[in-house]
């Protein structure tokens, strides 16, 4: 008994998962290996994250949307079909071309190589999968269904999506922004208990929805609270808009609301 | 005027994101240095994904869940400080250590031998960041605002993981074992173009919320609707948990809602 209850108190292993991460693949050599339909969704997915991207294809083996890429110099495109020595600066490689042979020879060449790599449908010989991804800004959800149902992880993406206030980027562009000005007017590093504590504070204060309306004022007679350690209500803080003589002060010391009429 | 058309077909790159991939690291030798709270959290994530944990960290160092995790031998543990001989098969490396100095050293030695890692607390010292990630079953989605809100990310995973069906998981399983199931009893590769295009009305007939609720009998019955290349509306296939003398031809020829009273 004493046992089980020591047990319970750790989450349990839920097994048959993967490992979501976001790759950092800013400035990084990602070879894409074919030049089609399923090409032109990685090379969008790795020109997203930055990455320096090189697609090794013959010109008539390009789809519109890679040979856009191409054109608009967003990619650097080799000519030909893959040869090994391509290989040799990578850090990622990814392939997409009808010719499992030569897929199989790829990948195993990358396996030598320790190149993380995924060759397009063919799950055994991919160190990781691909999902579906929103993307607004800095956000990024990501649905995996681990293989079950890709298109059901499409149709949860677009009712997650639907289901997000519509400036939902905006409001972690918000988030983002206020922690830099944060630490712009609290520079001290020893202040950092105190930063991290006020934003938690803050975090906690608001719904998340109310994050989205916060403009530049808001957040600025939001930092105005910083320094006595409080946060105002929402409509603290909205009325401060409309009242830009007011300030911390005047919020907790009960004056504000009686002047705004709330 | 022509180029701007043309541009606009194609989506726009949206730079500042990040990779995000399902990696997988079933039976994958993940070395994890360190046996604090942050460790736990990245060993909870890996016995989730079936890797083969290592910890290196003395016995003395270890927080009570790692400890737990040692004790039901669900990792692998190497009781003393990290050595650069620990990393010789390792697929990935974890390091949540309080010495700065020590991790860096360690972030080298992987960089030369080309093993991924993700350095705690320090993003420079990262090929990846974990994000937030909300799992059930099958199901895994991941919120990552790239750095810009850690909270908020937990905050927006906690609303989705809300605004989902309560098994949402069932529902994935569910998709899964009818695949499974279709492709037993049309096992032909050359019905593949069928099966796919099957599947793709199933998914397109049926609310995704309507999938959590089939049952192993309503599959059955769903599959016997497969060879006439239908789908029922599912108050057919739900009538016909009530009707089990009914079938497919019932259902298209007119009669089934006649003697269901639908």
């Amino acid at each position: 008994m004493a046992d089980k209850l020591k047990t319970k108190k750790f989450p349990e292993v839920q097994g048959g998962g993967s490992l979501i991460l976001a790759w950092r693949i800013k400035d990084k050599k990602v070879l894409v290996i074919g030049g089609g339909e399923v090409a032109a969704g990685r090379i969008l997915n790795c020109l997203d994250a930055d990455a320096k991207v090189t697609v090794v294809c013959p010109a008539s083996g390009l789809n519109p949307e890679v040979a856009h890429r191409v054109e608009h110099a967003q990619v650097t495109h080799v000519d030909r079909l893959f040869e090994p020595s391509d290989l040799d600066r990578a850090d990622m490689v990814l392939v997409a071309i009808d010719d499992p042979a030569a897929s199989t020879t790829i990948w195993k060449l990358c396996k030598e190589r320790r190149i993380p790599a995924n060759i397009a449908d063919v799950p055994p010989e991919c160190d990781f999968y691909f999902g579906s991804v929103h993307r607004d800004g800095p956000l990024q959800i990501m649905v995996s269904t681990n293989g079950k149902g890709p298109r059901l992880a499409a149709i949860i993406r677009r009712q997650i999506a639907k289901s997000l206030p519509k400036n939902a980027g905006n409001a972690i562009e918000a988030i983002g922004t206020l922690r830099a000005k944060l630490r712009k007017i609290a520079p001290n590093p020893e202040e950092s208990p105190k930063r991290m504590g006020w934003m938690i504070k803050v975090s906690n204060k608001y719904d998340w929805n109310e994050f989205c309306d916060l403009t530049d004022e808001d957040m600025e007679n939001l930092l105005t609270f910083y320094a006595g350690g409080q946060v105002p209500t929402i409509d603290d803080l909205l009325a401060m808009r409309r009242n830009p003589g007011f300030n911390a002060n005047d919020v907790f010391d009960g004056s504000f609301g009686f002047c705004v009429g709330v």
